[in-house]
């Protein structure tokens, strides 16, 4: 094959992308190798490269539009480079964390690295009701890592105006800004949701208080420049073992409010609680609970040792930070939980319900659980007060 | 003269000033030219040059170093950048209320603009007893729309992106940070006050209320990216003559709070006001009063043609926006005050008053009022509410 890169953007095919890796030599040897598509196709290509020694490597490739559900949009392929900077910040602090990234490749949009084959999405895990025992301490401490260390209180004033500037990520914000913030709670094209719920989304629409804190969440989703937070992290954004976790896809990465990434975790993880039975219901919970004081144990650590914020001495200024960071998470929980379950994009948790009667319940309850977040989240003053209904 | 510009920086002279505007052309006829030197050295260069037929135009440069009070630093030249693109930003929507800008050159850090020798800066103004009857309208103009059109309300998210990544300044805001937020609440070396404040000072210093409030104010300048702010917008940042009003020198501009700017003009008034006589002061309070209404309908006016936030139409959203630009504006010029008061930078409001013993109760005066400004501004409902003592 006689293929040449010339420096402008192209697709990936699988043997394309076999030759990519050969000639970067991301694979030593690499006489046989096998190729496998393994991504959905809607924002990327992602493939799969293994050798004959079983050695393997990821090919991420953003493709310059995106596709959900049939329609499609241009979307830049700078997210690749967003996401390559993101990779190499949260393996700086919390490298067992995140998969290993061998390279970033600007112009063709790729990002190679570790295989994590032996993963399981832990959307898919929670639904077939596995049980992640260190799946708290593990993202407590990656959120209180990465969060931490990209602050004010962790990195010094000029290093992180840097990289604010640096991670400016204005079309994939954008995505945010329209489907978790604001199409949900007006009559918007973009909306997906059962005839049934009708009358729950119009009441949405029309409930003035809601809107008024779903509004003052979205501006600090615009203004607020706290910390580089991962800006997607689903439990479709999350690996997992029976013993490792790893966090992936962090192509949304910008500098927002340190309590965005928490709040889109705990969502997630409520909209499972709300599928699965009763017993597992408080498990769910115990996951929420249980990587919040990992959280909030570990940056206050992390706090105490801050060599660039005198103020960090003062009486109550961690414990107001925190009790914000706490509030500001529910909200951006509530917004998160209400778009999964009316906006453009849903989650399996809920859509894969198969008797009818049980999913319209369920997903009526996540819309209440969802306005109760965000009208609430200053008089719940803690994850042991939190309930499912 | 055979002087060549090479293209590095180097300071100008009176005669490289001349050679350089008559080399570019901004003063069409300028065979007599005369041009003299009326910086006053600490951070730039100011040069006045003025033709045959009295027209003239104004030559910054800025300074490779920053001067106050016999200390020296290094200082970014790249502001010089900053302040003509602020400068820009602001005619676009105020022209009236800015010096016209002929021209920037980056590599120079030099800015050619509108020559305003029959201006009178404000401060000055103001501790002659002048009368400035369209002050407050203009300057709550000039906040209205400036902050509105730079913000997500007045700006398409993308475009609002690029520009916080444009104005990223971080050696001008580590100035503000420092000597606005910091040094003044510790016993740092740039502090510089009366001894007879000591007492005044330590209390300041072991007040943990006063600090949590001026950590949290720090916290939002540091990570509020709302609005362009002019960023040193104190008396002595305004011209004005009778009937004109012209905001100058925005080499601090940023994306910061909403509030910042109104508390530092805020400020800046009250320090003014503390310092004259009591039949006097109830007109500086006004114009204080007078602006933050013009400010308010202004904005609000503007906020009802937002073609870019949808959720501008929510009851109350607006009002909650403007309730914590107020706050935010007296815990701001709460600082502000006390660091004009102790800090590094005084102004001569106070420290030109020659009695000793009037001197120092004002500047304790000016001390009370800043903390009261800080930690009371939740409580202090509008302008009518706000006093002196």
């Amino acid at each position: 094959m006689n293929t040449q890169f010339v420096p402008i953007y192209q697709m990936l095919t699988e043997e394309t992308a076999i030759k990519y890796v050969k000639d970067k030599g991301y694979l030593v040897q690499s006489e046989n190798v096998l190729c496998e598509e393994i991504g959905d196709g809607n924002l990327n290509l992602v493939f799969r490269i293994v050798n004959e020694k079983d050695q393997s490597v990821i090919v991420k490739q953003a493709l310059p539009y995106a596709k959900v559900v049939g329609e499609s949009w241009p979307l830049t392929i700078k997210r690749a480079e967003i996401e390559g900077k993101a990779l190499q910040y949260f393996s700086e602090h919390t490298p067992q964390f995140v998969p290993k990234l061998y390279g970033t490749d600007t112009l063709l949009a790729i990002n190679v690295m570790e295989d994590l084959s032996d993963y399981k999405i832990l959307r898919t895990g929670l639904m077939e009701e596995g049980n992640y025992p260190d799946l708290p301490e593990h993202i407590g401490e990656f959120l209180a890592h990465t969060l931490f260390y990209s602050s004010d209180f962790g990195l010094h004033q000029g290093k992180k105006k840097e990289r604010v500037a640096e991670f400016v990520n204005p079309e994939l914000c954008k995505i945010t800004e329209d489907l978790v913030f604001t199409d949900p709670f007006y009559p918007s094209e973009s909306n997906d949701f059962e005839l049934e719920l009708q009358k729950d989304v119009e009441t949405i629409w029309h409930d003035p208080i809601l809107k008024l804190e779903v509004a003052k969440l979205k501006r600090k989703f615009l203004t607020e420049a706290d910390c580089l937070v991962h800006g997607d992290l689903h439990t479709g954004s999350i690996f997992v073992t029976g013993n490792s976790t790893k966090v992936i896809d962090p192509e949304f990465a910008f500098y927002g409010p340190i309590g965005f990434d928490i709040g889109q975790f705990f969502a997630n993880i409520l909209l499972n609680a709300l599928s699965v039975e009763e017993e597992l219901q408080s498990k769910r919970l115990q996951i929420i609970s249980k990587t919040w004081d990992v959280f909030s144990q570990t940056f206050s650590s992390l706090w105490t040792y801050s060599e660039v914020e005198p103020f960090v001495e003062v009486d109550a200024f961690l414990e107001d930070v925190l009790k914000h960071t706490w509030r500001d998470s529910l909200g951006f929980a509530g917004c998160e939980i209400i778009r999964r379950t009316i906006g453009l994009a849903h989650v399996a948790d809920l859509d894969s319900i198969q008797d009818q009667k049980t999913r319209i319940k369920v997903k009526k309850q996540a819309l209440a659980l969802g306005r109760r977040l965000i009208t609430q989240r200053t008089i719940i003053p803690s994850p042991n007060q939190l309930s499912l209904y």
